[in-house]
């Protein structure tokens, strides 16, 4: 046995039960960065519903993808989520947008993927938008920022 | 008009037309990588087809994701896709598994948010089967390689 | 604030935090028309299971659309549909099939987006499944009839 | 037999042989409108970026449902689209946004479907975003207006 | 090497690359049987458009199936059929409905899963319809029955 | 009136209502087997994950295959499974291999269909994988074993 939960004691891959866990109000937030050439993030700043928003479509792909996670991470479970929100943090000083996502659900299991899920896709839409002016923007430091909730507790990044 | 081409003048988000591209073989070269605890790593090494292949569920998990690329990434084309590969690179030195991700195309548009998609998939898979054991993974450096053919030919991350 | 309540204070859309609604019932039951010549609504009336089931296919339709909603429209909630039912009223006096669709639940919010893409999507695949006859054929009044259950309590179409 | 091309000669539904139609440019517009209060109408022209952007959310469920199209109509074929738009027009006079989606391909097939599908989601979209406020909001006049390649050559509504 | 054309050499699952392969025109078609009671047969047979149609569902879905193939079978290439029928054969004699899918394809890869799959859901979903009234049914002998095309030319099941 | 609980008194088919249903413990197993060519089932019995590990990727394929079946069969209902388990027992005296699958749920609903549509996708998914050495691989005997929980209680496979 390996620890990891994902495998039963043969090693075979399962989606674990979850059906004895209690339904309590569980929350995640991951967050992502991409970082990007000076005159990216420039273009990015001046857009708006006017010139072309970015990040508008950027935040929709991430809360659409919060709700596919079950489709993407083979052993996820399916979840009703109440709530997801993908927020942007400019930081001008190393031309980094900073992706913080959101999860909330009353269930038996955790939101963690789905809010790392919703990070990554988010700043995966920012690339696509600008990658026609910029292929070498890179997304760093994909990470889980906190978690509450659920029989393991709360759990915050260092 | 900002430069971007996802919007048209009016700043308006659009799919691209790209009826009037060539057909041409296109390929493209995604990494990702993701750092862990020396313990996790050792446990995702231990592993295999008998206690628990990780690497494996991952593996999968990256081609099918870039198969829902277009489903994801909001302005990206549906393609027909003629080659996934994912593979994986273990870094001892600094505790960390590199993803590449690799994607071919014959078609009229670029495979580069596909191989990204793969390859970040790849990295929230191995997070979710060791997040029992290790919730401080984290995702580092996702940018595109390398991508061949098309208009703007071929790009190679310095 | 803008009063619209998928935007937050700034602005950016987000999925509405429900965990703190209660579960009760809901249902909601939605309309819309699909209008055309005479001579389509005769080949449509004339069909059953031997010649060509138009409603059946579209019925069926329908009701997969409803479990694809959350899906589709951005920011809806991923729902367990607990009932989905699709009818039709054929008006011979205009030359219009009338599609009702009606979606029930127990959980934290309504159905009305379900029952609104149940009836759209069936009206739709009637137009997909005759267009080689009939191009013209023009869904009119797709709309909520009536809602029940939640905090905002009863409404029905005047 | 039906005139309905949808069903073969004993009349089950199948999904129609295009493997002998030639590959032609193809295009095809549909538009749809919905009415609401003028006091909805006032909200969502004031919005932006910065006060909730509805129609940008629109646009964007609008393209993303264009490229969904075979998963929701059950015999179209999938296609690999090349150009989605999506635009909105206000009418000031009658209280009404009018959706106008556009899709391209070089294929087999028309692409009717698609563009109709785009137009139906997006209109549904803006339901959803200010139900809220409006639950009367109404769809109303969906429809194919003008495709363009394939045997059957250009269609405009009249 | 394992003869295996699914993995690589170091025994790494992949999607085959099928970038040099001819674009061909490619058929296949699968059978399965439902065999049931006596009873659970006739009120199928029994069904048509005006008592409820298990055969007109069951075609349906297995002609959706076709064309979710790709999300299905992990390594599977997503493909764009251009043709896909599900046909029933009512074998009284044993109590069992034969299910014949076929699915055509002018491209680089062979559609064999797809007429298995089509033919297999087809198959679950006349289980599902009837069901509540025959848990006992059992689906049997689901097998390619013959494909054409693509370089290794004609397999016809002996 | 057919007996058959997917179609309404007029022989309409609809998502049967559940909402009246207690939430109890539910569950389900489902088999079916794969019947090979000898050398077949020796190239997968030799696999793992180093030369390439069939049985792995099958059973990842049935455990996302559950949570998609309310997209697959038509009039299911999407439920929130807690778990789900494939397993595989070679039998080499008939060169076949069993797939049991079993998937649980506290609902309103039982997850029949779920068990079977996983148990269908992993076979279908080791006839993908070695179609290229065997293409008479037959699937044969897919059935419910047992099922638990709700109204109707308790059903063994005889």
């Amino acid at each position: 046995m390996s620890g990891l939960t994902h495998f039963d004691k043969k090693g075979a891959a399962h989606m674990v039960d979850v059906g004895g866990k209690d339904v309590t109000e569980r929350e995640a937030t991951a967050t992502t960065s991409i970082r990007m050439a000076p005159g990216t993030l420039q273009l990015i700043q001046d857009g708006d519903a006017k010139k072309g928003d970015v990040l508008g479509v950027a935040r929709l792909a991430g809360i659409m993808a919060a709700k596919k996670t079950a489709d993407l991470i083979p052993l996820c479970h399916p979840l009703a989520l109440s709530n997801v929100t993908v927020e942007f943090i400019i930081h001008e000083a190393d031309n980094r947008i900073e992706v913080q996502a959101t999860c909330k659900l009353k269930g038996r299991t955790g939101v963690e993927m789905e809010a790392l899920t919703a990070a990554s896709i988010a700043a995966l839409t920012i690339y696509d938008m600008c990658k026609a002016v910029d292929r070498g923007m890179t997304i760093v430091e994909t990470k889980l920022l906190k978690k509450t909730g659920g029989k393991s507790g709360t759990y915050e990044a260092s």
